[in-house]
């Protein structure tokens, strides 16, 4: 059975993008295993950024190299620029991501360009892959809000996703990078942007920073959005800052889906095995993911009455 | 100008009566003064319980002597049976609230009596509490689900909020106390009982368990509620599981809700203070509440930014 929401797994990425210390390349492959395992179908695995940017990534094409993939599952990985997209090209990876800003400091912040250098840095990258016949997959970060200018247009949102449209892109992630976003404004973004590509093809990548993330996400539902990303456990938060939260837990996108009649063909048991390993082994700080805390606490419940 | 909806603040009560650390009277008395200062005008203070039952609360008698009250706010506290109603009516309080669990194993394991005892034992407190004109606010625990029985049906809930507004209840607050419900089922379930009180006499007390708590805020509203209890910083989660997670935060609710357009009448700058204060003088221990940690990591960049 096909399920009826599509998960897009980030944390293996923009999860431990993150870390203050370098996970191994080992450990980063059971975890991507873990992740397939668990039934996610979109697993991104890492980013074709230079090392000396995000060191935590440095080990992108030996990490690609040595990744046994599982059937029935899209792998992807960031290309920022036409350097990346030479790694990626030799990856046999199945999808290539861009990200761009809707706000101008946010995105020279990020990549120290403007908006438009930046998409005409992309050119030839789009067009590489639409020649490889390789779907595009764009992030739209700050679309509800950019940490520098505050409230951001939903027109100025409008006009990049028409950018990337033109480039070629398969697929739309709108991004609440902040987690700012209220359910009435995801609603809102999403039907303006459905005005100008079709719903199946708008993913929703939404941060909990203020506790919205699953409101958002069940607007976005609402509203007729089928694609979100999420992290395992909600990795991706600063690790600086305790209880600060960064991408939506994929267990709590998943619970909520799951107990509304929803399918989203994931194993949530699965997920706590993996997110309890990747505490445990590799971060050793507890996640903030909810569903995940919660299942654990059910899980010692039950094996102390066991006790009995 | 009115508020568009109406907090009520159980931090105070439901929030400490679970910290492992006695509370004094004199940081509880600053507590409450800081509640009423920021703006919330419904304030829980104690329960006049047993304090054989609930040690954190035995100086409730004192508590309330001792309170100042401010003008404009209702203060209340629970009453658990006729002994309570006794101390309660000495008080001077506004409210008097009772709880009963919509499922039988969790109000047994609550109060050790069946769901038909308990009623019958409180009908002289809502007797009492009618003849000298003092509100009923009756809470409805585990109306999603309890932790012992599973699902609870509609019409379990529906049945007991009849028989509580035969008592006299002037207020229901709906409580999904192991926070496993869904938007949709909230939605359902107000519906439902919405037809058989009016709107303005229910409201939702939602746990953040599952992370859900501001998806079923949000989609209560949107069924027409308008009124919302919560905790100072998410108070009343577990302190032995870390990042588990009680109430749904006040400024969590706040912040959704003033994002979104709607008054709540609420200064969140000066929650926020409070906040931090029970977390530095009073527990020692982080809170859950997801938009007072992302408050605390702006103000800090802030000072960084005015450093430089």
């Amino acid at each position: 059975m096909h399920p009826e929401v599509h998960l897009y797994e980030v944390g293996a990425r923009d999860g431990l993008q993150n870390e203050a210390d370098v996970v191994t390349t080992a450990a980063k492959l059971e975890l991507l295993d873990r992740m397939a395992a668990a039934g996610l179908r979109q697993i991104e695995v890492t980013s074709f950024v230079s090392p000396k940017w995000i060191p935590q990534l440095a080990d992108a094409d030996d990490l690609v190299a040595r990744l046994v993939r599982r059937p029935g599952v899209r792998y992807s990985a960031l290309v920022p620029n036409l350097a990346g997209w030479e790694r990626f090209a030799g990856s046999g990876l199945d999808v290539a991501a861009f990200f761009v800003s809707a706000s101008e400091s946010h995105n020279r912040k990020n990549v120290n360009r403007s908006v438009a250098d930046h998409l005409e840095g992309f050119k030839p990258v789009a067009a590489a892959a639409l020649e490889a016949e390789v779907p595009l997959r764009c992030y739209v970060s700050t679309v509800c809000g950019c940490p520098y200018e505050g409230d951001v247009p939903v027109e100025q949102v409008l006009a990049l996703v028409r950018s990337l449209l033109e480039l070629g892109a398969a697929e739309i992630s709108l991004g609440d990078t902040i987690g700012i976003g209220t359910p009435r404004q995801v609603r809102a973004l999403v039907e303006a942007v459905a005005a100008e590509v079709p719903l199946e093809r708008i993913g929703l990548h939404l941060h909990d920073t203020y506790g919205r993330a699953l409101a958002n996400v069940e607007a976005g539902y609402e509203a007729g959005v089928r694609h979100f990303d999420s992290a395992l456990g909600g990795l991706g938060g600063c690790p600086y800052a305790p209880g600060a939260s960064g991408n939506v837990a994929t267990e709590d996108v998943v619970d909520l889906f799951e107990r509304s009649g929803v399918d989203t063909g994931v194993d949530l048991d699965a997920l706590v095995d993996a997110t309890s390993w990747v505490e445990k082994s590799l971060l050793g700080r507890p996640l903030p993911g909810r569903v995940y805390r919660a299942r654990l606490g059910e899980r010692e419940r039950a094996q102390r009455e066991e006790a009995h």
